[in-house]
């Protein structure tokens, strides 16, 4: 028998949907809260994973009034909900600065810069007050300044004092690299040294501004298993509101406290083969994959329950995806419990993307969460 | 001097904006649907490429009235915009019974089928007609049934009889390995193969059906290479209306025929380690990836021209995606010519899912093309 038949929600299901554990989502965002409230740092959560005006309110009773965005169009977003101190964590877009000089207007507006020639511009054309942070590039080799080149911090310094509209307020960095680093301890130890390096430009930048300046950090597999984050004055987890397939992968994460899956209509098995076609692919994952048993894993597989979804099939992930179909490898142990026309529910690699493709939650209760997209 | 600058068009553009060459679109559309004439057979294109009903009306002066899509969504979608026969090249989700019941009282419906379950179902639940193609796999591996095991057609031929309601209309096949066969030499060895492959599965067709059946394939790769196409009924590429750097690399196309790309905001350039940032992340594109130079490119990169954009830049490609962020390895040459606050167009890997992903084009000549999701 099919659990999902004892269920009206996975009755109701016809096509991929993003499901919601709000239990779980709200368990891991008290838990984040409580870190940071005892180590005393600013919890600025980033909201580019859920996206969505009305889990932003689940924050609310935290004490959490500082969010951080990824785009100047989510700025505006959540500006239009009542946040009012918003950092946009990625590079300045000079582009963009009309919507900008409107969101200074409005809302306390943090930005990026690492070029002397993005502070030179935004002090010539902005015409409200903003926050800049200089993004250090710690190790993680994406973008920012090389945490080895502090002199290079000074001109920027230069630009910056051109205007009163800005304020320098600290360094910023991604340690991207914690993403994969293998083990808690070297997710630790990337977490020290990246405190380690911001030292001697936080010196630098602090003597050439004459101010006490922050330093923020904010990944999510560093925010969880870092246990003292009391070094640095906010952090800006964003994945942890849901963690996914890959956190729980590297033991960022236990499989229970995996917030959001995707339930998708099973078109074909092929035991033979102990293959699983279901109708969910590219378009609704994104084509982002972790590693799992040493292959290309898109996801995880889970069957449905009557609480929401059971434990990661063991042996069990979707090795590819198309634009609408996901082929889900499943060891013929399970195969038993999957019919065409039936549910899998999968745990996807990487759940921001999914929740972008996906553009909204239906919770365990039923109810459709929009996102601002959708 | 950037050549952008001469034109209102990238003047305007601040976020990743999809462009589109319509007059290369044009010339794809004249190429295949003149290749399809000249062979006779019926060209059926498939539209999850642009999801477009604008677009869509770019076929009808070639004398194309049935299309093919990748959805029960994009089924009604079309459908409410003028076209009247379709198929689904899905395998059928039985979960959407409803919408499928719905769609088959309003235009000539074509459904894949590759179990005796889902037969059984559709002639259990389905109360209006519509065409069933038996989904045969020659060797993707993707799904359907295998082209080597002809017997396990007859199952579903004795559950399409119970009913009226089903007509039996032939074998579908998508030969998605001539992605990334090689060489044109190799894609046409395929289209043979397959052809070879579909004989058998066919005259047992035939002979359980008593009636004349048809074939139907579908890969752009083989579509466009190979040079007679009158072996099949119909032909269903999507790809080829836009092409991709995907295909260019491939050989498929050549440069000049890719019709869409992606205008990005630079927002970082590291000259050190001759790399470029950009506004436009996997968000924009999607993850998916092609092999360039020996290396994973989510993309190519061009410079914004008068015309539109250039040919591909020698040696450079988007090396990384994150959410919102592209990496752009620039080789130094080209270097002096991007610029913090300009544009870099990205010929994105995979056209189909950028399209997804971004939602709505910018024609050449600064007019908004929606899709069906905006």
């Amino acid at each position: 028998m099919h659990t999902e038949e004892n269920l009206a929600l996975f009755q109701s299901i016809v096509q991929p949907t993003l499901l919601l554990d709000e239990r779980r989502a709200k368990a891991n965002i008290a838990f984040m809260a409580a870190k940071a409230q005892k180590a005393g740092v600013r919890f600025r959560p980033h909201f580019k994973t859920h996206q969505s005006a009305e889990i932003g309110e689940w924050f609310r009773p935290h004490g959490v009034d500082a969010i951080t965005v990824s785009s100047v169009e989510m700025a505006a977003y959540f500006a239009a909900h009542g946040w009012l101190d918003i950092t946009i964590a990625f590079p300045v877009n000079l582009r963009q600065i009309d919507a900008l000089n409107d969101l200074a207007r409005r809302v306390r507006l943090g930005l990026l810069v690492e070029s002397a020639h993005s502070a030179a511009f935004l002090a010539a054309h902005l015409n409200a007050p903003a926050d800049v942070w200089i993004k250090i590039d710690v190790g993680a080799g994406r973008t920012g300044l090389p945490w080895d080149h502090p002199e290079r911090l000074l001109p920027i310094v230069e630009a910056i004092r051109a205007t009163p509209c800005l304020c320098l307020r600290g360094l910023l960095t991604h340690a991207g690299h914690t993403y994969g680093a293998g083990s808690a301890t070297a997710v630790r130890r990337i977490y020290t040294d990246t405190l380690h390096r911001l030292e001697s430009p936080l010196a630098l930048l602090q003597q050439a501004s004459g101010r006490e300046l922050e330093i923020s950090v904010g990944d999510t597999p560093a925010c969880t298993l870092v246990d003292d984050l009391s070094g640095v004055d906010e952090i800006r987890p964003g994945n942890f509101i849901f963690y996914d397939a890959e956190q729980y992968l590297w033991s960022t994460c236990r499989a229970g406290q995996i917030a959001v899956a995707v339930a998708c209509p099973v078109v074909a098995v092929h035991p033979e083969r102990e293959t699983v076609v279901v109708y969910g692919g590219a378009i609704h994952f994104n084509k982002d994959f972790t590693t799992y048993q040493g292959q290309r894993a898109y996801g995880l597989a889970a069957l449905p329950t009557a609480q929401g979804w059971g434990e990661p099939l063991e042996g069990a992930y979707v090795s590819a995806l198309s634009q609408e179909h996901g082929l889900v490898r499943v060891p013929r142990a399970w195969l038993d419990s999957i019919k065409v026309g039936g549910l899998l529910v999968i745990l996807p690699a990487h759940s921001c993307l999914a929740v972008t493709a996906l553009r909204r939650y239906l919770s365990l209760d039923g109810r459709v969460i929009t996102t601002m997209t959708a």
